[in-house]
């Protein structure tokens, strides 16, 4: 495999050239989108690595909690990356939902933390999610 | 909302500590579900930025494939973000058609790049990922 | 293609013979994901069928609602088909979320019922996933 | 909960409502997304109730391709819920991935059929999914 970078700052100057009106600036809406995709992989691959796990019996909650979270992210990034005229009751109930499974899954994670270097990166990952969700959730409250 | 940043590697990071063996390196695997997760949310982006436009009847196949451009790049994305003992000749097939999703996809945008912006940029993004997926078909083959 | 039936309550069984516990019945359990899924896939189908409409520029917004209604449907149906050991906040908040999308979406869908009876049909069975999610979520909170 | 019952042909009804052509008649479209809904749930409780299992050590392949399952036929249903003027090459390759990943879950859960009742389940609506996926495939060749 060569090693072409993906496209900086692509998904920013897409949001740019959309003809409908928004909420949030395109480069908010870019990083929330990619906050979010991120938070999903890494929630994916967390759960993918609990099961290599030879105590995985001790991780099977965090593993549900990871494909939940993984599912949650993957809609709440689909929902915004559509920027025009969303339903704001919709898009704040998602967001507080989001906040919700990236707070229990950030905190179930931090549980194996010192066990499982992954999971301790999942915890940090699904808290700043977490955090950016509540900021979007009370943006679209104002 | 404040300006912090998307933590930067984490993905990478991530795969890094995954106890399980893998047939690419974690910064492969990352560039690659990376680069899946950005085409997938850009395709949905030009999906919406084409219902905006006032001639919305004559993007309507460009909608259609932006909609399974997004779908099979993010399953693929799920997919390659579970590095552990995955079944190759469904990891092969998955990425053979995503390639041919986002050649048909990126073909269909560049058709109407001179109009519309966003469709000039996620024809360059899916063009991109078909490559991608391309590369990487060829190093499961191998 | 020959005519062979899907299996018919094999999720219901599917479920009963799960080894954890869940706060619901098997029947209520698969009737609630093959109702989300339904409602998943009709919406799909109504956003396909709007983009093939004459009128497509009339119901744009409808086939932005249908798409965030099937997302949120499917990954509805995903977190409900995991029974064991659920966190109730999140199932509370997503299926509140599901509820308000299903009634924005029907709504809308409700406005291009007389012209399009995809649009009618998509509308009805909106409205019952919608009280379907009100009754779950009722039941979580009790 | 009541016990009221999903709307029965609703799905096939919508389609026959779709304005544009389709390859497939209403009542094939409406059985074939319904068959891989059903997969794509069956297999998502599969993962949940291996992870349930005393002995999940041993069923760690089968929740990793119950996961590929239930996301593949996921995007497969939703593409085929799409009947307007699909591009052939990449349904074709879609249903042949979508093939491989039921023949392959379905051969995993086979093995762990005699243990686990769900697998048993699941190994046979797999079964019936790899071939309805393998008839689909053939008739967009034709």
């Amino acid at each position: 495999m060569n090693n072409s970078r993906i496209s900086d700052g692509a998904l920013s100057k897409m949001i740019q050239t959309h003809p409908g009106q928004s909420w949030l600036s395109s480069e908010q809406f870019a990083r929330a989108i990619e906050t979010l995709n991120q938070c999903a992989s890494v929630c994916t691959t967390c759960a993918d690595a609990c099961l290599a796990e030879e105590h995985v019996h001790e991780l099977t909650h965090c593993i549900r909690l990871n494909l939940d979270c993984a599912d949650i992210c993957g809609t709440t990034a689909a929902v915004l990356a559509r920027p025009n005229d969303p339903d704001m009751n919709v898009l704040r109930s998602l967001l507080q939902t989001c906040q919700a499974v990236c707070q229990s899954c950030g905190s179930e994670c931090e549980r194996h933390a010192q066990m499982h270097e992954h999971c301790r990166i999942c915890a940090d990952v699904c808290r700043q999610c977490a955090q950016l969700c509540n900021e979007l959730s009370q943006s679209v409250t104002a």
